[in-house]
């Protein structure tokens, strides 16, 4: 069993959404070897830090929530789609040109990878492909960009998937990995009320 | 394929070690619908909150952290073992009764699972016991208890487990879990230069 992790790292001086400084996660030691015999951390972090799920409530009022879903919707056959020759956005028919497949988690592998900065044109899911998506049945959708549209007015793309109760995965690190289909495993933390959690991605080589 | 979540609900009124109101975790909504067409959350939490893992650095000056381990090692064969006859601790006479494995990740239940409350007499594994299953090989260790043992003075079942890098798995729920074997999936999230991190724990049962 070969297992890819494609997760970022989650540390104080991380690239986050918009290089927004309120956005990085905070570290606190509450006690260390100076001071005790054990040695402990909290940490302060946006649910949408790192590799993270968002649920429908990010963007849907009302909408569900990170506990609303089965846990078989993050234990789940995997497609990674290879985009890196796609500029700007990724449309119906950069899609069209793949295999997509009812009840598969389709990850969306772009030139945002190569990169662990935030950059104000990453590569997107524009709202047409997303409308595509959901004819094809997909149980998710992940990206490598740090969201899944940029900021667009009515967060179109977001709002078609999350309106279809499809998962989104954002924040991948998919450079290392080929074209081709996967067990993915990115379990969410169980945390009551959310609207997103960040969560340890990997991929299976069955 | 049949998943049983083993994991501890993180909110804001959750038990934590000892009932020390600091180590509730804390939520912020920096964004909600009164305001702003998203929602957005914040959590403030201890490395040790629900079900998470620890690191010999918590407990080791200078030890491994959890960045150090392989992935392998967190989607592993694992052994349930029903202990819940136990009072007070589980002895190496208990562990005796028992067939372990070398490499299997051993979970132990008890009646810990019986309640979310923290109990100050909660059952521990003791240390004699950390050492058998040093002397078996197992890769880590996994307890219904908040913690692998009570307040003892040195840590002694901790210690004797991180010095061997055998993982300690604590916080999690297995009341309706059944003894035998499964697959346990309990990835660390990805955060650089900590001695522990909350986890998503399942069972897969084969």
């Amino acid at each position: 069993m070969k297992i890819y992790d494609i997760s970022m790292t989650i540390h104080d001086n991380m690239s986050v959404w918009d290089n927004k400084e309120a956005k990085k996660p905070k570290f606190i030691t509450t006690v260390n070897y100076q001071t005790s015999d054990v040695y402990e951390t909290t940490i302060c972090m946006d649910m949408h830090t790192g590799t993270h799920i968002d649920a429908p409530l990010h963007m849907i009022k009302n909408g569900d929530k990170i506990e609303d879903y089965n846990l078989n919707q993050f234990i789940v056959k995997s497609r990674v789609l290879d985009f890196s020759h796609v500029k700007d956005k990724i449309t119906v028919d950069d899609l069209k040109t793949k295999e997509i497949n009812k009840n598969e988690f389709i990850l969306l592998k772009t030139t945002n990878s190569n990169t662990d900065l935030f950059l104000d044109d990453f590569v997107y899911l524009d709202k047409d492909g997303a409308e595509y998506l959901v004819e094809k049945g997909v149980l998710g959708v992940g990206t490598d960009g740090m969201g899944i549209e940029r900021d667009q007015e009515g967060f179109p793309t977001h709002i078609t998937l999350l309106n279809e109760d499809i998962i989104i995965l954002e924040g991948l690190r998919l450079k290392h990995i080929k074209e081709g289909t996967y067990l993915l495993i990115a379990l969410p933390l169980k945390i009551k009320n959310v609207e997103a959690t960040p969560c340890r991605a990997v991929l299976i080589e069955r």
